[in-house]
């Protein structure tokens, strides 16, 4: 029989909670395919709500697909829920391409509490403010399904250097701006331009995998820096940038992924000042920039640039929704030519209908009121997945204190073959991104990513008791030591 | 004073034939920015029309920007017509990068009859029953504005399988399907998983300016080889393959672009055996294979390919409109891996929203219909083009006879400097792609591409009048001879 508490204090409506906990059990293996739930009548009794609360959290559920209700019969668990059956899909994990895969993978799959892509929350987009922008556009112009401008749409252009303005990046001209398909595709147009097969470029230690991906299909090659809690050892990233003669370091100042830390004012200045020195282009990154819970974020690196030395990256994957795919590049002049060359012949343009409507989106000011409509609710994920982690884990495990973003990086000493953890979590209903994924060459210790962006409390606190009493019995069980 | 003729035979509505006579009349330049234009009440009398008919083509020249209406002063030719400006955006069209820059460029500006680009006619999107369907999908699930899949939406995917059942690709699955940001994305994915920095692609002379640009931007050495009016020469194309050993040969057998020409039955038969014998992939861009306005097209080289020798790529951006983005490629089993994980390392995954708002048009039985109607308008526009030409055109000239697409190739005898005749129409306020812009090595020879798709037939006839004008004082008058 289900069981379930509910919190009046909570600022998580009483329906969603309902909703939650019933998703923790389905993922969990408690309530397995096919079993029929409460009936509204005694659920609501049960629980001291009316009725018309568990039909609003049974509509959420049919709606995700998790339940299926047949009228006259009741409310079933969906026969296509599938924790169990993610085994297969996972069994090569251990590259970017297979990680990112898998994660995509497991989004898409019913009855899984995943913890393992840096997303926001679908509940949270803002699908209807930006219908309205489309509905507004609509009898516009036919042009804006027909081609668009390599460079992307020019009002999309003018509103982003708004935003831009209101971040501290005020010399930033839209003729200065390159739409693009994501932040990804920034990241991969600016990488092909500045380096050739071969060459190197610096990231961090561990850092986004889809730069990994970019790395590996481009044939670069990777020099990796580790990072501390406010950025990279200066001494160490100055004797890279002597010795290996990188032309990039590619790298995410602001809630960084995976690790979630900042990078402290005074190494930015210093990457900078190094990056000049040693003439290095810095790629900035700074898609979580604006999902700041704790203070403003400090300057990017890009406010501090005099030469032309930084290409700044953003985008609205994390702060409104991704599936828009729209993210931007703040282009040099010497590099402006080269990067719409390469555009064209990466895909030609984006849809400008989108862009559009997006510009319409921003220019009604839509913007603001989002964040500050998800900043805190964000904020109390980050806080209750600090508190869990504080609460259940063993006292060999560790974590970064992420002041915003989506991603906090935990790490052990190796207790688990690799893979292993991951596995018995997926096998329990839920998953976060293994550190395997990343690449990192530190065969004594153990590592992965815990993204709060998609879990509302009640899946995070769940997902956290569990996964510190896998580590805790793997603890006392496992007989697996490196062989180093 | 405005001169214009109505034909009460056309199938193009009056009032489009009054919107297109003005439009040639500003684009030539006798009616320039700021002039007055008769009132409705006097066009429609001195027409013999009725006043609504005049104000339905002023309300079309004023959505498209070519006037502007001030209420008691009258109606005026736009300030921003600028067919006179264009000269310096067109300096340096030398390469396939700026030619597709500079088509672009012409698309958004007003005020100039653009032959230069194959694509459909803005007017004929089919935007009202795709808005349909994305109102269709509007509530159905926050996730379409989320993180798509990399391969693209399934549901999209299956409604490709059917249209590719009608068109006799029976065996292609859902999962055999990737879809792309367009076909040049699609290209561009193909190529760079089939060939590396270096390496040998066989490509038609001339050939798609977008492919030019993929080469150069993946650095891969491209041997070309000529067209006639059914397709290569086979054993020209053997000792190709025989000797260079190249990777790849890209082409086009239906409706091909630039060169509007369609490849016998028996020539793409004699390609596949030669691909197979020789080991080449065939990439086979089937674009314009829909557009057929004389007989069903072909079956297409994919349909003969026993040894997944051939990769076949479509989309949507001609046969509905581009702006959607929507490409696909036709995958063989032993590159899947490599062009999803290429495709991760371009941009992640394109807009599931769009998507699936176009699995439900098709769903919807949108396509068929479509088709259907626009086929008859591109026929006439390709009719009158031909007509035109044989009217107006020299004996020394030459040109293709398309049976579908949007493009025709015209040849002659060198008589301008490179890149004089396409200022000459540009300054006249028309605009076609000069064949400079495909980088063929035929210095005796002038050769431009027509698209008739985006113009009436009043626009078509117009122009083709005016450059055979062109074209006849060039002959009497030029004096260039070019430097062998």
């Amino acid at each position: 029989m289900i069981s379930l508490q509910i919190n009046r204090g909570s600022n998580l409506a009483l329906y969603r909670q309902i909703s939650e906990h019933v998703k923790t059990e389905i993922s969990n293996g408690r309530l397995p395919a096919n079993t029929q739930l409460p009936t509204v009548r005694a659920l609501a009794k049960m629980l001291g709500v009316t009725r018309l609360t568990v039909q609003n959290a049974y509509s959420e559920l049919r709606a995700d697909g998790w339940v299926e209700a047949t009228v006259g019969r009741g409310t079933f668990v969906s026969p296509s829920v599938q924790p169990y059956r993610l085994e297969p899909t996972v069994g090569q994990y251990l590259t970017p391409d297979n990680a990112i895969n898998d994660m995509m993978q497991i989004n898409q799959v019913v009855g899984v509490r995943s913890m393992a892509m840096a997303r926001p929350d679908t509940t949270l987009f803002p699908v209807e403010p930006f219908w309205r922008s489309m509905e507004k556009i609509r009898f516009l112009d036919k042009d804006l399904f027909g081609y668009g401008s390599v460079q992307g749409d020019i009002q999309l252009r003018f509103e982003i250097v708004r935003l831009l303005e209101d971040w501290g990046l005020t010399a930033v001209s839209p003729d200065d701006l390159l739409i693009t398909s994501g932040v990804m595709q920034g990241i991969a147009l600016v990488i092909q331009v500045l380096a050739k097969s071969g060459e190197k470029i610096v990231i961090d230690e561990p850092s986004y995998i889809g730069v990994l991906s970019i790395i590996k299909a481009q044939g670069l090659n990777p020099i990796k820096i580790q990072i501390g809690h406010d950025g990279p050892n200066l001494d160490h990233l100055e004797t890279i940038f002597k010795q290996e003669k990188p032309k990039i370091y590619y790298t995410i100042p602001n809630f960084h992924n995976p690790t979630g830390i900042s990078f402290s004012l005074e190494k930015r200045k210093a990457i900078l000042e190094l990056a000049n020195r040693y003439e290095v282009m810095i790629v900035e990154d700074d898609i979580y920039g604006r999902l700041a819970y704790d203070e403003e974020p400090l300057p990017s690196i890009k406010q501090f640039d005099t030469q032309s030395r930084v290409i700044y990256l953003n985008g609205f994957s994390k702060m409104l929704m991704p599936g828009i795919r729209v993210g931007f590049i703040v282009m040099v002049p010497t590099l402006k030519a080269d990067l719409l060359a390469l555009r064209r012949a990466f895909d030609l343009c984006g849809p400008p209908f989108l862009q559009r409507a997006l510009a319409e989106f921003l220019r009604e000011n839509g913007f603001k009121p989002h964040i500050r409509k998800i900043r805190p609710i964000y904020k109390e994920r980050r806080d209750t997945l600090l508190q869990a982690l504080q609460a259940e884990m063993p006292p060999s495990v560790r974590w970064t204190i992420p002041k915003g973003g989506f991603c906090n990086w935990v790490s052990m000493p190796r207790q688990f073959a690799p893979g292993e953890l991951y596995r018995l979590a997926l096998q329990r209903g839920f998953a976060f991104t293994p550190g395997e994924a990343y690449d990192i060459n530190r065969p004594q210790e153990e590592h992965f990513r815990l993204c709060f962006g998609g879990l509302t409390s009640i899946g995070i606190q769940a997902t956290i008791k569990q996964l510190a009493q896998l580590i805790r019995s793997g603890s006392q069980s496992s007989s697996w030591l490196p062989i180093v």
